[in-house]
């Protein structure tokens, strides 16, 4: 039987890096958890133990911390694309690496009602998430910078409808035109060429999206969270057309009306069971169709 | 051997009850995790078995739903408040009953600049905690209110120092003049009298007692999280005096400096690992000493 | 207002300590998670900052794994134990120490049918608690040991019932003569002197109560949870004479039957939705009323 | 800009379904998990809200509970692959299905030295997982079927070294001939056509590649994990040729030796931390080249 290696990688995974600006009396906060992953002529290291190739997981993890410094984190975005070019201009063997950064966001303790100049209370809530992927050397070399969110949890308590759907013999929904929509938002967005330029504004980039999946989700009455999906993806697009692609996963958090009529009370969509599982989990692609598919940039 | 069944309890935990207000346009949400816990005359359903006293928790559990209605929860204490009386005042064998609960805050969705009337983003970040419990009938019952928060995650990147401590042959700690500090800080306070009159504005002492605690921790010079607690505490009961007593318990959430001189780069407190285990962990009661202490609002 | 620190205490929590026994090419694998808790004379700390009475939580740390040699792990209760005594007798300010550990077990790899003498698969479910609580120096010194085990998850298919419970208006739940029971147990135990000679054999002990637990739950026909946990409780202590108290906490976890007649598919007993929340949360302490009770074992 | 929905899908996740035999005295359990993704002709549902075509979520969570009894679970693996050939082949709409399953195993309380009939207890640790997907339909259908495991944690204390690994000016890793190697294993395999005859004892075969793992993973004396990885792949699918891939993912959990000496106290590989964060991750797909590759199973 013929068996063989098909396919392999390596990295460091959650590397916690916290790094601060404190040039000046008004320090700064960034907060990171940071996986590398290589890709490259490391078969020797599976089949015959040979590590001779392999740069240790440990030597990433000191390199992510280094460049915290060395390249700073001016953007979340830059900070994972420097690293990833490091790994595979500087490192023979290596011919792929990914870097995901996963960014937490703090926000000024309020002291006398200003913010204070080291002090910062965790935001909790979304958590802000960056990739760079950059595969082949020297003028081969591919490079694609996403961007994203999870955990943005969003809910609305009416303009929101199921209706008109497929039955079979299984099925026992009732059709509603009024129900609470919930879900814990997962987006990934992919950069198109025009955001690799220098000095394009990561952040603001990454509001004006965030801005628009919120706002579709709240505004648009929704005839099914396939359809809402579909729309904050194309508003999002809409507004920073240096994306041209998102991928949106959406568990539906169900909220069931608790009856109440048992106990002669009325519920006209006042109270709710927030149920945990199951749950339905929603998944949507939009792209910009100007620019080709890019799977390596999400594998 | 003569075994007995010392001490019981029993209730229903974790019922996610969602309450919106609708009465306008502009919708309310209270997003809670509600358990309840009642004590009384159930020994035979253990010794016996016999179950005719025993209020089943599926019972409790549709009373929680139901009270979200029927009392509203115009605060989350009072809502508490409501359900506990009701247990003991309503049910014959309970003599005792203990009502916990979660709250989510949820932030209007922006839209365009405003707040939008039936969306919100859940806010993470800190849980808001309440409860209440209520122990005996008629004119023998006392009544405690406690409120709290927990997962608010604080964090200072200078202004905290370690230094003069004890030592023996297991120390090797160094003293610090500079150190990052945080903590993911659990406070629960137990309200006196003052604040079970009618009209107390549960939702503002709340808001005074997070403000005090936010802003001790940051302006303090701090020479031990032990110190810093105390001063959290005694400043939270001096804001809100209708608070009588604080439980603080914060794991010290350690960021460890990472050596970067052995790459040639400098780290003057810019860049750190946060750790995850183990970590320290401090406790801290400060009471204000005219009331008598209430173990039994604790248990 | 007259505020003062009215209790304290700090520690080190979670050091992740594996212990290997290697004095033979057949190993032993010990794999905890150790917190130590202090009291003692540590006012000074909360109130002006004085550390000079502080012993680190970090020299705590150092200590738990150096005497992980030093003392061995021949049981974790003896450990515990002897870093609890350690810390009281060894340190001046202290006047009282709290060790808790967790215990994972492991199996050995199986390899051709036997048990490979240095590897081991991590047996999952249920976890091994120990505690040691001192408290007082040299003759008023009072030692306490608990020993428990935690999600010990049990289900049975028939053999329980919940019938003839109270009712009022806001119960709805039908009576069931066979129903599924399912908890994840947690169940902690106090020894009594007769368990602190040397020579005891707590690991024997554990298995016992185990054994006991187990039984019960499985053969008793329930009438309801209550009165498991009190069989439970009592057939522990019974099998053990020297654990002279017992603590269970059980959550309900419900298996409710799937409607399939909606389907014309019939349904006895034999298909369930396994619920997460809310959850029943049935608590019983039971003891052998011959010796006192300890409430200072259990803070 | 030509803003397209380039790909979607959507399904029920989660759904807890547990299933018992009692046609005997002698009970039987299954504990699953399962989740069902639908891919097809679902556009209309994004883009226009057109929800015709949509079978809901809530339909396909009643099916699967449903078919735990119509088709049985006499394997995981048939009853995943039952379920996606319904939705493919019963559901106009609907041109693929995949099925993934958790599946949690139990064991029989013991009872005075026998395994009980209708009790037992969870065995935690590893989760087994198994998956059909369902492309096509008729005479162009294919189907795949993946098997698996997750969260099998081993552990070796010896017989595992790291040296001769590439360095650069961020390596500081010292080489070692000697250390602890553990990670939490999740391997997945696909069955090539052998296993989807009648008859294949998917059970049995499961056992195999398990033991064939955990055999590897303690018999050879590892250069690096990613030897180890390679050897395990291999040894799996040479002991069930039935299986033709399989994708190891495995987490490097660290386990540092705790550096006793500055007390004095020896440390001949007896004492370690078991660090949480970061770890080094090692990916390998290991493939019967007789077999064509199949992506499409795997998304």
């Amino acid at each position: 039987m013929p068996i063989v290696l098909a396919d392999h990688q390596y990295g460091k995974a959650e590397n916690r890096v916290v790094r601060f600006q404190r040039d000046s009396p008004r320090h700064e906060v960034v907060d990171l958890n940071v996986t590398t992953t290589l890709r490259g002529d490391f078969a020797d290291a599976y089949l015959t133990g040979d590590q001779s190739k392999v740069l240790p997981t440990d030597t990433q993890k000191n390199t992510v911390y280094a460049y915290a410094k060395e390249k700073g984190v001016a953007s979340v975005e830059g900070y994972a694309l420097d690293l990833a070019r490091h790994f595979v201009d500087d490192v023979a063997p290596v011919t792929g690496a990914r870097v995901d950064v996963d960014s937490y966001p703090w926000t000024r303790a309020q002291v006398g009602g200003t913010g204070h100049d080291h002090t910062w209370v965790r935001s909790g809530g979304e958590v802000r998430t960056a990739a760079a992927a950059v595969h082949g050397k020297g003028a081969e070399q591919v490079v694609h910078v996403l961007a994203g969110l999870k955990e943005l949890t969003l809910l609305k308590s009416t303009g929101s409808q199921f209706t008109g759907f497929l039955t079979d013999g299984y099925t026992t929904l009732a059709e509603t035109d009024d129900r609470v929509m919930a879900t814990s938002l997962v987006a990934t967005w992919r950069y198109g060429p025009a955001a690799l330029a220098d000095g394009f504004d990561f952040d603001a980039a990454r509001a004006a999206v965030r801005a628009a999946l919120v706002e579709q989700f709240a505004t648009l009455h929704s005839l099914a969270l396939q359809q809402t999906l579909w729309h904050m993806g194309r508003a999002a697009l809409e507004r920073v057309p240096q994306a041209v692609e998102i991928r949106l996963l959406a568990p539906n958090k169900h909220h069931f009306a608790y009856d109440l009529e048992r106990f002669g009370v009325q519920n006209r969509g006042e109270v709710f069971h927030a149920d945990d599982r199951p749950y339905g989990l929603i998944q949507a692609v939009v792209a910009d169709d100007a620019f080709p598919p890019a799977p390596e940039a999400w594998s």
